[in-house]
């Protein structure tokens, strides 16, 4: 017996979202794929946009030296740039490229991001509920992920964060769109955040963080807009994919943006670029910061999932779902009929019908549907859905 | 002040290679890059095979859907067991697709290797001189990094591995052909070291593992042949590259290759796909897993990094350098002919020509040489290597 006993320890508990996706894999074997409902991934199936597909191509069939090379580890500096070109464009900002430091997805961008700011027993504090995955991330590193609940309509609840804070408190990390709510935290909300750390900050007499993971921040509907931290936070650090902006989770690209006027910038970019190097990362897929250098104002149709969301909003209601609307990102987080949302889950799973339970992600008595399926499959597994609830009365 | 202690401490001693990656940089700014000799980086020149560029273009007009999306964690199916076969079929073993996991280079190999392997003070043997990355990449996860002396011509030593082996031994990590000195460990010294650790594990009652580092396998000279771990030792995991092999360092893909003879190979592969989740790769990047696949039996050509061997090995030669003739990779790792290594890739650096020192590698006393260049840096760089040793006489 000779792997790491917390390695070991684990794999036990490993990923709800991954074990229904492959429990998904074993249904569609049996039942055909057109019979499953597969909910469980945050996998579009959206294809990317037509001018993806066209760069890949001529940039496959470019004459460029040293295409597949090392570049330096915080990424190309062209591609850098333009990234910054357009934080600042958007949100009136003063980045440069150093600012922009080129990730393998938004899962690398967090695990460089706690690796140079955590020491042991640290804490991150996050609003319930939460990716689950971020457990893992601040645990990497000897951190503790200091749990606080949002409202009920999973808005920010400030009091609540400010109440966490203590002295080992290194940063607040936030989610918006929300995985797995689809909430899309107000400015309002975000004003309040960033003047209670400030004010904690000087309290605890040590700065607090704000890091943003923002995959989902262009995926949003009804003229919502996700608010830009640095506006109103100085040392705040935002995690970025183009997994769901330009549909493709499987090539591990995105970045990490520091604010500029965080404090000691130049040594935390130095941290961050160290980090990526000696993770292992040692820098983000060459060819795919090449194309998203060009591919800046570029998206998926997110009209696409609006309309699957109000196609799943009006079939869940008509069967008698509690849930928020989401006014972001490709998920729903409705209440569980039943209080064991475990048990739930089972009685969907029973129709073909493959979602995960909300106790993965801080949430008992709810459960999370990722829309970013086929119509068809939508359509298809509302009768399962009403069933189902209907068992439950 | 803010940033992890631990993070803040490495930012001073980062990587030599990269500072003279840096360095060399400016000087060409300055002086123009014909001018100046770079040898810092194992950042191949020469291009990638036809059959990649090919491949590459083919499998970016190709529809397939959901072709750049999320896939099991380990990877794609296809591609691991292509892997498997084309490793079976060399050293006729017995793996399947399931002891492959695919991973974003050596780099991202390595660290969820000792990830999965290590608790806090394991310690790991490694043969001095050794890439100067695997002190970092033991360090993440807690491990301690024991080096061991090598023979005068750098080979194993396995007496002196012995000798470190202790009650917290976890791995002996080798890599061979050898980064920095080209070194080839010959069948033999693999069989007694595998002997040997056989030996010692059951002293010590647990498991070491052997982790063999192999981006330059195929990379070798003369007819040398580079012996396969897995046929002589159970407890192995292989990490593999194809950064050097289809020169395409930047686009990060690799895989983890598990002796399918390896003790509770199940928990370990298990171990390994959850610690390639939750460091934050995910996968390995989703193109460069489907055009490997394709393309086992591709390998740049070698004959191009022997001329430049022999190249750079006569002229050194002739200047009065010693040093050990690389049998694989790319480099070569001469005697200082001043004891202060780190002053003699001063004089060096006087002359344009940059070099890593070997206190770098662990080996104060020698310089690293990466020959991954243009045959005129190397031509153009003799005479001031010539310069250079003669002003220590």
């Amino acid at each position: 017996m000779s792997i790491s006993q917390k390695i070991k320890a684990s794999i036990s508990q490993s990923s709800m979202i991954r074990k229904m996706f492959e429990e998904g894999a074993i249904l569609k074997k049996k039942f055909g794929a057109d019979k499953v409902y597969d909910f469980s991934l945050g996998n579009p199936n959206v294809e990317p946009p037509e001018n993806f597909k066209k760069e890949l191509i001529m940039l496959a069939q470019e004459i460029i030296s040293n295409k597949h090379g090392y570049m330096p580890n915080a990424g190309y500096a062209e591609t850098r740039q333009v990234i910054a070109a357009k934080i600042n464009k958007m949100h009136g900002l003063k980045l440069n490229g150093d600012h922009v430091i080129m990730s393998c997805g938004a899962g690398g961008a967090l695990n460089v991001i706690f690796k140079a700011l955590l020491d042991p027993q640290d804490e991150v504090i996050v609003p319930v509920p939460f990716f689950m995955e971020y457990a893992a991330y601040v645990d990497n590193y000897g951190g503790v992920l200091r749990k606080v609940k949002t409202q009920n309509d999973f808005s920010l609840d400030v009091t609540a964060i400010a109440s966490a804070v203590n002295g080992k408190t290194k940063a607040v990390l936030i989610n918006s769109p929300n995985n797995p709510t689809g909430k899309v935290y107000s400015e309002q909300s975000i004003a309040d955040l960033a003047r209670m750390l400030d004010k904690k900050s000087k309290e605890i007499k040590k700065t607090i963080y704000l890091v943003s993971d923002e995959p989902y921040s262009e995926i949003v509907y009804d003229n919502v807009t996700v608010p830009n931290i640095f506006s109103v936070y100085s040392n705040s650090i935002i995690a970025y994919s183009y997994s769901k902006t330009l549909s493709l989770p499987g090539e591990r690209i995105g970045y990490i943006a520091v604010n500029p006027e965080i404090e000691e910038a130049a040594e935390l970019l130095n941290a961050l670029i160290l980090c990526t190097r000696i993770s292992g990362f040692v820098n983000a897929p060459a060819l795919m910061q090449r194309i998203v250098a060009r591919l800046q104002d570029v998206t998926v149709d997110v009209d696409v999932y609006k309309r699957k969301r109000d196609l799943l909003c009006a079939g869940l209601t008509k069967a008698g779902y509690k849930f928020e609307k989401p006014q972001g990102a490709f998920y729903l987080f409705p209440q569980s009929p039943i209080p064991d949302d475990a048990a739930f889950v089972q009685m969907l799973l029973k129709r073909n019908i493959l979602v995960v339970p909300g106790s993965g992600f801080g949430s008992p008595g709810y459960f999370r549907i990722a829309f970013c399926v086929d119509d068809a499959t939508i359509g298809n597994s509302l009768d399962g859905f009403a069933e189902a609830i209907k068992e439950c009365r």
